[in-house]
């Protein structure tokens, strides 16, 4: 455990569900292409079911199985198979496109940029996320998220949770690991940043999954992380920024 | 030649020269180290002399003479060199270590900003520098560069004019080369450009090397480059932003 902020130099964020809110994104972008085509989808289980499939395209291509692709590859291959399973054929294929780039175009969760803006005033703050650089960027200046720098895991030409992803950033921040605090709502995400030997800090995010999952949402308990927090003011507050 | 607008994806910028005025920032620095150290030295020449020096070490790393190390520890090289070389020994190390970061906090040409701040609401608007990541995210964030992303040639492990970073840069933005406008006031870094598909506009910096300099200093042809300009808001205008 280090709370010190005083050797802290740098903050590097998750994006998807620390940062931003996903499913409320998914769920709207789906609900305007209903609107447009006559279509009747679940479209909250339409955004779990896409975001569930994530993970086993990751780890194919963790596995080596799969050579890496970029984000909008692996969500595309997924969508294609949801569409299908949803009972949605037919679309034209710029709004699959459009739809696909709809992890390009989510908002923030309301603490998030009031966070960052004070983070930033102490610290440099930049993104670690699976997004790649241009996927961050498009979303970075749709939503006025004041990154100081966007890394990703794509620089590595791995994926989280590697050890080559954190080890990049780390490289590409020129400071030592421990200066740096990896900040997730995953705890999978900061064990393997603590691994690194970057420190680390948990935010709370009940409503990634939706209302329904919120309420049997847990914390980590105070000491498995550097700082266990409630949201990103709640981090700028610990670390006096 | 290809002047339409409408097809410009992004736009990156060289820095040292075409955005910040180095020679300025080393001037200003050393004064403050002459101040303190009460030293006698022509700073003007120094600023030179450190910025000559720079071609040599890249090139030594260009053609594998050395391995690939960030600008940081390339322009110690040099500086140390050059201490000696001015007369100036003795400095305790803080003050060298901290004078040979003076490159991360040079100030912008009176137009950068403004000019950068037009060109974003329209296109995306990044770096791509010899400076390494982290040299350009604190120069950016001191001087409020408001870039959209920072590209550097250190992510290509590469330096300008090596194809390999202009190609990474490209395939960072994800777009065709010919949606990217590299943007500098030297001709072999546009002209390098060119060579992988890239646009490419000139800016005009004739005071990069000082009033004396700018006397002699000649711009391109109209037509060598897809736009020549006097500055950055001369770019923005061209470019309808």
């Amino acid at each position: 455990m280090n709370t010190n902020p005083d050797t802290v130099d740098s903050l590097l964020f998750d994006v998807f569900g620390t940062v931003v809110d996903w499913r409320s994104g998914v769920i709207r972008d789906g609900e305007a292409l209903a609107e447009q085509h006559d279509l009747d989808v679940d479209w909250a289980a339409f955004a779990d079911a896409w975001r569930e499939a994530y993970v086993p395209s990751l780890l194919r291509v963790i596995r080596g199985e799969e050579p890496w692709r970029n984000l909008d590859a692996l969500h595309r291959d997924s969508l294609d198979d949801l569409l299908v399973e949803f009972g949605v054929d037919d679309l034209p294929e710029p709004d699959v496109a459009h739809f696909n780039r709809v992890w390009h175009r989510l908002d923030p969760w309301p603490d998030s940029i009031p966070g960052l803006l004070r983070l930033r005033r102490e610290y440099l703050v930049g993104t670690l996320s699976n997004g790649h650089v241009r996927l961050l960027t498009n979303m970075a200046k749709r939503a006025g998220l004041p990154w100081d720098v966007i890394l990703s895991a794509e620089l590595s030409g791995h994926y989280k949770t590697e050890p080559a992803v954190y080890e990049t950033a780390v490289d590409l921040l020129d400071v030592d690991a421990d200066r740096v605090v990896m900040v997730a709502c995953h705890e999978r995400d900061l064990d393997a940043a603590a691994e690194v030997g970057m420190r680390t800090a948990y935010v709370h995010r009940p409503a990634e999954w939706g209302p329904d999952a919120a309420e049997e949402a847990e914390k980590p308990d105070a000491g498995a992380y550097d700082f266990v927090c409630e949201d990103v003011l709640d981090l700028a507050e610990r670390l006096g920024a």
